[in-house]
């Protein structure tokens, strides 16, 4: 029965239920943590099986004659650059591989484009001034933060079964020079676990931006992280940049952070030709390369790009089992009451769950009371302002399948004890 | 005999004779790099001694419980923070470790103070403003580099026995309140090999800046890099700026790139409470984090600091017979000349060489016609312009000592022919 139709007897009856099971659940004295995208223990031993016998140590020159120990290598070595380049969909030439962290390397470019601008052609972004960025929303809170912290203006833009609401995006770049660039996660973006659409690509790439300097931070984060089976996106982002004249719209970040180790991963950034030599140019002022002992493990750890599938879908193994009892269990507690939606991503890190509007906040902290620790509300939109506070990210891959059982449970309790209590606010 | 009180025809003889050995060495094919400062293949190997059989993987949690292979620990981790504090001179709670290259970790420091300025009182040092930057030369030229990126007025201050000129620089903050900040090497100081004395610490510490966001970027690359022994600053820049009532004015750098593998060691800064902390409220939004697998791995190689001295021991041990052939070669075929000078440095990777003023750049020309380079005439100077046309920095580390004898020989016959010229010329 929808909660929605329910009299305020039948709610008051249920609500004192809700009270009684989280009172209950309070007893338990919960102590658990669902708020970040982490890999857990098995995915990182899995990991450990892989790396713990890569010799880089009785010979370090990789295969075309860099001692990896030294110095030198700015773009990072070839070989890895060729085995990772599936990941960006570039070809090694227009690759750079970074140290650990790929939101550095986004953090990195987004600076460059605010002291140096663009080209050398486009004047700096600047500091003080006023820049647009796009967000598509709910999206990662943590893409959203850098541009913040540089001051820009947050605009939100819907996010769809497709990707980002391209009419929006279209109309907003059109006419307003400032509006500078977009966010965007191609592939099980988080938390929705949405694939952009051949047309969502293609309308990126062709539209007609206002700003010559309009860029997307395409962070291609999980391209590899399925849950069923591996896919290539059918349309290739700079490829089809280039074929519609803008081949230096957009900068392609993704990391083997959720491949290999969190902690110490390989950063990669692919773009046009052209912004990869700019950028190479201010990297050798920048930096003396990038820990490329680490680039030798990862090379030699796996031989080709099917090594990294078949440890892909062991991760997958274990990953897939934690999505479905997240399913099952939002499925048995919430279906047919009317008051929550979630996606069912095929991969990457989150289920994006949806409540009745006005009830997401309240929901996480009625959780939060009994020792489940959830997303904070509203994280996923620019500012951690959701318009409707409806959205929570799901982050099921941390914790061991019994804690999230109740974390999940725990979660439906709270949530439809937020919605009794709004309801009961309305009908009042 | 002086060469300058030759008289032409015996200029004109040696002149021949230079021309001919000037000539043989071309005949050798030579092919020698002498432009970086880079480990050579020995010291690198000495490294894979200690790292080789450092087990990360059976156990990758630290001693407080972090396991390094997840995301976490913005500083680094805290034992390596402990274990690494002498190189900075900090308490372990103001250092935070950085990935595998300091100079990135100054650049990004310079961009936050362009960006976001010093602090929440001080505006940014702004994009297109005019910023002047005290560069003490003959000095690091990829010090130089970023501030030039960045578009400051790099104003040069000439280096002593003790340290920068401090009259001069005490006489550029005192009136100028875009003079914003001052680039230092404290110890054996690149390329002269100079260690600041305690009065140069001192008046850095205590002087009147007009600005109040004046910073010194104090890279101390070579703490325990000594060639004979070690020995501390006998004045810590941290506490001193602290004494002066000026803590949040000295970030010091540091890095493990020299101690164990260039291309894969740890950065590290260190600096006031005040500025560790916003430093860090930035970086919890740039990045997920630093390598902390490859903190464990430095961790665990050395149990304590005096592990790490006796490593430094013996890569003294490699490099000692270097520096010293060079001092002979360099004694043998130029004292008395009265051409040039250069200094005997105690540690570090560099020996400064002063030649015949407006013979520098023309020595390194035909030494490079010969196959053998040197780093740029002038590069030590902002802007590769030294205005004396007289400094060559020589940097004895990466060739073995063969090939380290005969570029020196080879430098020797190029700058007397070079003053021979000169002398020619200016007797004309």
């Amino acid at each position: 029965m929808l909660l929605s139709e329910m009299n305020n007897t039948q709610l008051c009856k249920m609500k004192d239920e809700l009270l009684q099971q989280v009172n209950a659940y309070g007893n338990m004295k919960l102590n658990l943590n669902m708020t970040r995208g982490k890999p857990c223990k098995k995915q990182l031993d899995l990991t450990t099986e892989v790396l713990k016998d890569v010799d880089i140590y009785t010979n370090s020159v990789d295969e075309y004659g860099v001692d990896c120990r030294n110095y030198g290598e700015l773009y990072g070595i070839k070989g890895l650059r060729i085995l990772l380049a599936p990941l960006v969909g570039a070809s090694e030439d227009r690759i750079i591989l970074g140290g650990s962290s790929s939101l550095n390397m986004m953090y990195d470019v987004m600076m460059k484009m605010v002291v140096f601008g663009a080209d050398e052609h486009s004047a700096p972004w600047g500091t003080g001034k006023k820049v647009k960025f796009l967000c598509p929303s709910p999206g990662y809170d943590r893409h959203f933060a850098i541009t913040e912290l540089l001051g820009f203006d947050l605009i939100p833009v819907d996010m769809t079964d497709s990707g980002p609401d391209m009419d929006q995006v279209e109309a907003l770049v059109a006419n307003d020079p400032s509006v500078k660039g977009i966010w965007c996660i191609p592939v099980y973006s988080n938390p929705t676990g949405v694939i952009y659409s051949e047309d969502t690509i293609k309308r990126l790439a062709w539209m007609k931006t206002t700003a010559e300097d309009f860029r997307i931070f395409c962070d291609n984060a999980y391209p590899v992280h399925f849950l069923d089976q591996y896919d290539t996106l059918s349309v290739n982002i700079l490829d089809e940049c280039e074929k519609a004249g803008n081949p230096d719209r957009t900068f392609v970040f993704s990391s083997t952070s959720k491949i290999t180790y969190p902690g110490s991963g390989i950063a990669i950034l692919a773009s046009s030709k052209r912004n990869i030599l700019s950028y190479n140019k201010m990297l050798s002022k920048q930096t003396i390369g990038p820990n490329k002992m680490n680039q030798l493990l990862h090379l030699r750890a796996f031989k080709s790009f099917n090594d990294i599938l078949v440890h892909m879908e062991r991760q997958a193994a274990i990953l897939r089992p934690k999505f479905d009892i997240v399913d099952q269990i939002l499925r048995r507690e919430l279906e047919g009451l009317g008051i929550a939606e979630w996606t069912h991503p095929t991969g990457g890190y989150f289920i994006s769950f949806d409540c009745m509007e006005g009830c997401a906040k309240r929901t996480v902290e009625i959780a939060k009371n009994v020792g489940v620790e959830f997303t904070a509300a509203g994280a996923t939109y620019p500012y951690g302002k959701d318009p409707l506070d409806r959205n929570i990210r799901i982050a099921p891959t941390l914790p061991p399948v019994e804690e999230l059982k109740t974390a999940i449970q725990v979660l439906c309790t709270c949530v439809k004890l937020a919605g009794v209590e709004k309801l009961l606010e309305t009908n009042h």
